[in-house]
């Protein structure tokens, strides 16, 4: 006797799914019934997108966030932002965050990871010269290492400090402190330190 | 100043996905980045699967599973399966479970749903003539109801039971009691209930 299974394409269809991150096994299966009893339309539309999606996008020559293939990015490409001002950051993926505080007015410059040498990740991995010779081309220029407040992230952040050393322009880091709307009673030990040490007069 | 956001493309990739069951708008853009990221082989491959298995898969005409268009599902086909044996679930979805138990040799009955007037599910609206044809065609055959153990289940049980009362078969239901591992603490009172009515000699 042979076991009941979904027909071939529903079985692919799974694993394709699958392969998602943060996606089990029964997620999967789950989605691609609910494809399935939730008529075509929806399948066919997700599957237009991603091809779309692929097809058409790139990264932006300048700052390496996502573009439309062949175009600058909005920011980039935005007459209205500050020019003098570049925020480094680790991913693409860490601009919108940045741009829906609604505070920020300059461009950005996605490195495309940290330093990280036992994932592998070495300086020269990164989109560093690009980031020199943007810098070198707009003297008097502010650099806001926006990069992450973890080990590798410091790291980054004082290579990049040392090397932008030789051009004229001004290197800031993120403030480190509490979090907005956090107690006390939340906030680790290193947390409190940097709160501590980077305390403001009122 | 224009806030910088994703390109067109990859907007309609976030919303196509935020349709998906369970995924919010954070889990779709991780998605969506994911694909970018990832090469587009997967989003590709996905695409592909997506349409081949909306274009290829339709319900088995015969018991209501998923099986390719035009034939039969594997245990429709099967020879081997005890064709007097009926197990009625309420979705398609429900088939696999008790397949991947291994212990079930028959054919299934897939109602398409349960009785359930509030969700506006009637009798009429589920797959109960062709189940009737179907037993009517196996005289001395068993109906397994493997519905579920919820007010809607017993209804839709009961008022099968009395629909397959003329005809000439067996009618069993799913047995209940204690979850297989489960200590008596975490049983509910109408498990404990069902558990000590359905209590078997040793």
């Amino acid at each position: 006797m042979k076991q009941q299974d979904y027909p071939p394409a529903v079985q692919e269809l799974i694993s394709q799914l699958k392969r998602m991150p943060g996606t089990g096994r029964r997620s999967a299966e789950r989605l691609a019934l609910w494809f399935l009893q939730h008529g075509a339309g929806d399948a066919r539309a997700l599957a237009a997108a991603l091809t779309e999606a692929v097809d058409s996008t790139s990264t932006c020559p300048e700052c390496g966030f996502f573009a439309t293939k062949g175009e600058l990015c909005t920011a980039c490409a935005d007459p209205a932002r500050d020019t003098a001002l570049f925020c480094v950051v680790e991913q693409a993926t860490d601009v919108l965050p940045i741009e829906r505080c609604g505070f920020y007015r300059g461009l950005y410059h996605c490195l495309g990871g940290r330093i990280s040498p036992l994932d592998g990740v070495m300086p020269e991995n990164l989109s560093i010269p690009h980031l020199l010779r943007r810098v070198q081309s707009h003297p008097g220029c502010e650099v806001i290492l926006a990069v992450g407040s973890d080990v590798e992230g410091e790291a980054t952040a004082l290579y990049l400090a040392e090397q932008l050393s030789p051009y004229s322009c001004k290197v800031t880091r993120l403030a480190q402190g509490m979090p907005a709307g956090a107690g006390l009673g939340q906030a680790d030990a290193i947390t409190l330190m940097r709160a501590l040490q980077g305390r403001t007069g009122m």
